[in-house]
């Protein structure tokens, strides 16, 4: 079956893109002798978490306990949970995986090291930390090297932990690679002076966790660091392409729409909306559509309904008609795919099949 | 077990102000003399589904051919597509579902009139059709008198259709109460001058479908309507509160969710983020945050990462803890349900059970 016969919405994923892209991360963490532990938040596929773990990964990311269940079961040894996790039942989660896996958690305060001590002694197993340091994004992490060691010194006086290291988050440097510079060399700084100060207070550090995809490919810029995150560049999107992170032939996944009216002059309504595409914003573009239409520059998506894309088609000269179909590129492609139970892989437009996307939407 | 012990985030769903929105609905349309045909994207609950049946909702409206098939499922013997659907698979579907219950369709041009009327006779069924009038929102519905009357002589022409109206989407009409005179005014006169073209042409109009939770309780000031379609005011949300289309006693559902980093000065980070809360702007208010924090009205929601809230709590006196709860009203409900597999009902914060999501993620 070509993609073309797919029901509309269908999100598709070009494997011969999905694969070029894994590998080329590989090749880049590889030149610099940086491991690369991919972000499933992205995909939280199992059959994408395995691709990248033969590729050569040295483990996945994840961000929720209730993830790490799903790619442990997927087969993942060597799991990061990048995330405060908080709740004695996330604990547990991971403390009763750490028995027979290596779970790792990112932490930038006492509770949950408290909470994962006491979980992992419970189940009497092993939980490592990162402690997150913030380099200027101002989400999570503690913000000096202090800080950083007085966490780290919380984790060493408890049974049930190991301390693993420090994990950065560059998520503002957000410019195009020209552009890039002052932002990493900013971060180099802060994670350089971060790693003498542990030294200096005499405090294991093996892994020093970061990147993300914007960011990604100057990872080997941030002196220290042993290996990074990314989670997009699977897939790439309208802002990784606006951050110039991928070119368009990167851009593995497309959300395929019907035209559904054109009833209103300079219009077309597409079977896209919120639902299909999330409301995510151009983070890296000027204008304030909601997606790109493959092909078609000239064409806007200038609002969503819940079940309606608006395309603008005043300034394009092609004439969209009712039953058309158009290729939609999404401006973040992560909630995208998590709004989907199901997305289809293909080659050159030939479906091969379709992926459960397993760890979306896993509340207890 | 209390909502406070759930596991966050947790959409949760006051099964009281639940109730109560329902019959309030209903109050208004039987004073009116209308029918309340609940659109259900809002919820895509069976059970909801069958509260607002048995609370005397004439059908339900639907969205998607495959919402169209849950709903059926759940016992509904009437269902009004207010889409214009394109698809053979989705016109077949519709059609089967047409052999032993109502089903009607909107359109605004031929193509899904041919489809449907091939599908109807292939499945020797009658599906119903509206005809969409745009009376000012411009997404979709053919935009004068003259259209809707070329449209309903195409469907007159067609076995296996039957003509059975016309709807009409004010979703543009989103002012507060008093500031709603004027655009529900000008509403009024393009459908009165519409009702008049299609009986001076002799087209039978059995059904004049309206309404949308904003305007909902001013319908009957568009003369000749017979039925609305309100959605989220079984829930209400920040945007229905905005515009003053309910209390904040009227908002159902909250979004429970836990700090889980207070690292940064002036922030606190909670485990509800975009793929939580979605990132669907506010509407019908003055900022731009992406939900509203219950009891700290100086607590803005200034950004959402996928698994991160950020909280600005400069302008607080409150001091939230690595740990502490907090409760979110989203901006837009109907996005958020969507989001979930999942979400639980209480009285008076005691858990009773869960319902699932059912309508959702639904795709062929």
């Amino acid at each position: 079956m070509h993609i073309h016969e797919l029901e509309t919405p269908a999100v598709v994923v070009d494997l011969d893109i999905l694969q070029r892209n894994i590998q080329s991360m590989m090749d880049y963490v590889r030149a610099h002798n940086l491991n690369l532990r991919p972000h499933t938040k992205t995909h939280k596929i199992a059959e994408i978490a395995n691709m990248q773990l033969q590729y050569g990964s040295v483990g996945l990311t994840v961000a929720k306990s209730e993830e790490a269940e799903v790619m442990a079961d997927a087969g993942c040894e060597d799991i990061l949970v990048a995330y405060p996790i908080y709740g004695v039942a996330k604990w547990e989660r991971l403390a009763r995986l750490a028995r027979d896996r290596r779970v790792t958690v990112s932490v930038d305060s006492l509770a949950p090291i408290e909470g994962l001590a006491a979980a992992a002694q419970k189940h009497a197993s092993v939980v490592g930390i990162l402690v997150e340091f913030d380099v200027g994004m101002h989400r999570c992490g503690v913000s000096g090297p202090d800080a950083v060691v007085a966490l780290a010194r919380e984790v060493l006086d408890r049974k049930g932990l190991e301390m693993r290291g420090v994990m950065y988050y560059p998520g503002h440097v957000w410019n195009k690679p020209a552009e890039q510079g002052p932002s990493l060399a900013e971060v180099a700084e802060k994670v350089g002076a971060l790693l003498e100060a542990l030294q200096g207070a005499n405090i294991p550090c093996p892994i020093v966790s970061g990147g993300s995809t914007p960011a990604a490919r100057n990872s080997h810029l941030v002196t220290g660091t042993t290996e990074i995150r990314p989670g997009t560049y699977v897939f790439n999107d309208r802002n990784t392409l606006g951050v110039g992170a991928c070119t368009e032939a990167d851009i593995a996944l497309q959300v395929l729409a019907t035209v559904v009216s054109t009833s209103v002059p300079g219009r077309a309504i597409v079977d896209s909306g919120s639902k299909t595409l999330t409301t995510d914003r151009w983070l890296s573009g000027s204008d304030n559509g909601f997606g790109a239409v493959v092909g078609h520059p000239d064409i806007k998506v200038v609002g969503l309904s819940e079940e309606h894309g608006h395309l603008d088609i005043s300034a394009s000269s092609a004439t969209l008609q009712v039953g058309q179909r158009v290729a939609l590129i999404p401006n973040h492609v992560c909630p995208c795919v998590n709004l989907h139970n199901r997305i289809y892989f293909h080659r050159n437009g030939e479906v091969l099949g379709a992926w459960d996307v397993g760890a979306r939407g896993k509340i207890r």
